[in-house]
């Protein structure tokens, strides 16, 4: 067998959780926002989605692509075939500026990526996939060396899927609306590296809904078309909320963090409602979470002076707290105590030794929502704050030599 | 025993339903709301407060009052006290204008009042009580052969219970926020007659709810205080939509009227949850409900270029569906095929004999939601547009010769 060199690259990318939502396009191709929107990036030890993309030298074959071990087609002209488009046109800038660079843009990639999350737990896996995607190909055609910024690539990631942008960077990451009709300055900016605030914790509450609710691309044009409230929401109210969120994570001000994040929410939520026919992604349980959360917050507003807990929902019903690590034990143990968990649907890779026993904090409301049935909340996942995409070492590589994937499902 | 006259008046009023919504007051005092509101009269054939008021003309007592046979102190300064000056000094002007006229403002009052509706039904009372209440008091003083018009009456129902100034009148109700600081401007005034549309019917779908929500008077004040859509709602969508309101009535135009009624209840609701912290009225059963009447209206809209029902939630579980009468059996049919009822539960007035077993419309989606079990929607109300408050004969009367209540309870 002749010997030759192997051009492959394998990253991870991480989920992110907006705190200021993102709903609405102002350009559906290229997926420009209506308005700017914030995040919170959170561990790849937890949650990831692990791709692999390598250029295939000696295949005179077509780009290909599988997913979690199933090949899923490249459309022409779909979100996966301009991203690729997209990313062999600034390995070209590269290898025209150095001719002695190879020709990678030249050759077929094969790519096989996998989320450790399973789709059951209703987490978006759009997000970290095409983020893991776009700093795949960019370690593949070493386009960071080369000058390319990570908010140059947020670029690409944001036209696969809006939201990876903001996965392409690490701690808390602000989605920039801009302003450009081609939407170049369309990019995700970091506003703070995790280790600014590396005590911020999330615990994402999986509820199980009987129905699948509106897609969101769906859904959020059919909120541009019909609610009048969301052109206030825009003009009036994110502008000033991406300000005073992006100081209250310089500051490290979990009450100001913890109340614009609930407030965004709702109010995302609301404009879902004002859309026609209405959009409904919170279910009786999510509501019960709030309600639970609302009155931790309440009782430390009144014995501590500050806030404990802030919720968060995106387009379906699971609630996601975000709570600072000193925080992190007892308001687990009143959410365990009203959603009941096993070991397996709650294995805390923290062993925060939350005991759902331990009594309610001093005046809190026993009654303030049912003690929920188990299952109620399938599935609880703890996590923090985490980095951006992760280069693996060619051991994680999803791909055999032959360049197919090593483990077909089926 | 010596003869003499017997001052008394017994009345109904009725209960009203709200198509663009009345939250959040600019006086909290004077009950002055902080945009126009609109609602359709229902029949006092099935859902009505009754109430007998007498002048104690030999008592040296003080006003007396019993709701649903239980005596309930009028507190000083209290609404009800508020409404009973009010009335007596409109009284007193017509005497002073006319002094053979009996001095009845200077005699103490008995009251009595009943509602024919189950506290239970989820129904707010206090539109048509205090409705009820000024109907009787202005046939006992005389008021209305005497020049005080219906809207004059409302401006005082309305400091009695907001919603209330509407119940004075039958058919299709404005109530015109106005401008004035004392609130003179703040009236109900007819749009149309029930004749003008009679054929408007109402199916009240009640919702069990676990938990009581946030009470009306509490929850408008903090939307008024937290909700950065409440704002654009009052100036930029309201006065829009009261315009359109009128004018669907005004042209009996069901389309136009079941757009704006569903999108002003959506909106009404968005505003809630944009609230801090939120407030939640609608449960996953008046979610439901909203799905199924979607897809009704989606094929026929297909089908026929048309839509068969408006729903609309107040602050509560329950849901009203307006439905034109051609439409109200195959509309009951669906919905008592995916919410079970039994002849208690749904004692139809109508007669209307839907079958829950006809096949479902061609092109209707049956999996839009499950068919629910029996008690999810505990109970339907048929009724349709009536006319505003009723003068009843003596034999109608709650108060014996003694002037104390006939029945009390327990």
């Amino acid at each position: 067998m002749a010997a030759h060199h192997v051009y492959e690259a394998t990253c991870t990318a991480p989920v992110n959780i907006a705190v200021v939502k993102y709903w609405g396009k102002r350009s559906t191709s290229l997926i420009l926002p209506t308005n700017s929107s914030l995040s919170v990036t959170l561990s790849q030890d937890h949650l990831r989605s692990l791709t692999t993309a390598r250029c295939m030298v000696d295949g005179q074959g077509t780009d290909r692509l599988w997913l979690n071990g199933e090949e899923e087609e490249i459309k022409a002209g779909g979100r996966t075939a301009r991203c690729l488009e997209e990313m062999r046109a600034m390995r070209q800038e590269v290898e025209a500026k150095n001719a002695s660079l190879p020709k990678l843009s030249s050759y077929p990639v094969h790519i096989a990526s996998e989320n450790n999350f399973p789709t059951a737990a209703g987490l978006a896996s759009s997000a970290s996939g095409l983020s893991a995607l776009i700093a795949t190909l960019s370690t593949l055609y070493d386009l960071p060396s080369n000058g390319v910024s990570t908010s140059s690539l947020s670029r690409i990631a944001r036209q696969g899927s809006g939201s990876a942008c903001r996965s392409m960077f690490g701690g808390y990451v602000a989605w920039e609306m801009g302003a450009r009709e081609d939407g170049s300055d369309s990019v995700a900016v970091e506003v703070a590296p995790k280790e600014h605030w590396p005590d911020m914790h999330a615990l994402i509450l999986v509820v199980s809904d009987a129905k699948k609710g509106t897609p969101s691309t769906a859904g959020m044009q059919r909120t541009v078309a019909t609610s009048a409230l969301l052109q206030h929401r825009i003009e009036h109210v994110v502008p000033a909320r991406m300000e005073r969120m992006s100081a209250a994570i310089q500051a490290r001000d979990f009450d100001a963090f913890a109340k614009e994040t609930m407030a965004d929410s709702n109010q995302f939520h609301a404009v879902c409602l004002d859309t026609e026919p209405p959009i409904f992604y919170m279910n009786d349980v999510s509501r019960a979470i709030i309600q639970l959360v609302t009155e931790l917050n309440r009782v430390s507003l009144e014995k501590e002076g500050r806030l404990v807990a802030a919720y968060t929902y995106d387009a379906g019903p699971n609630a996601v707290l975000y709570v600072q690590e000193k925080d992190v034990k007892s308001v687990l143990e009143v959410v365990l105590r009203y959603f009941p968990q096993s070991t397996t649907s709650f294995p805390d890779p923290f062993q925060t030794q939350a005991d759902p026993s331990t009594a309610l904090p001093e005046g809190f409301n026993a009654r303030v929502i049912p003690v929920h049935s188990e299952g109620s909340v399938s599935r609880i996942i703890h996590t923090q704050v985490g980095d951006g995409p992760r280069v693996l070492g060619q051991e994680e590589s999803l791909l055999g030599e032959d360049g197919m994937p090593k483990q077909l499902k089926r």
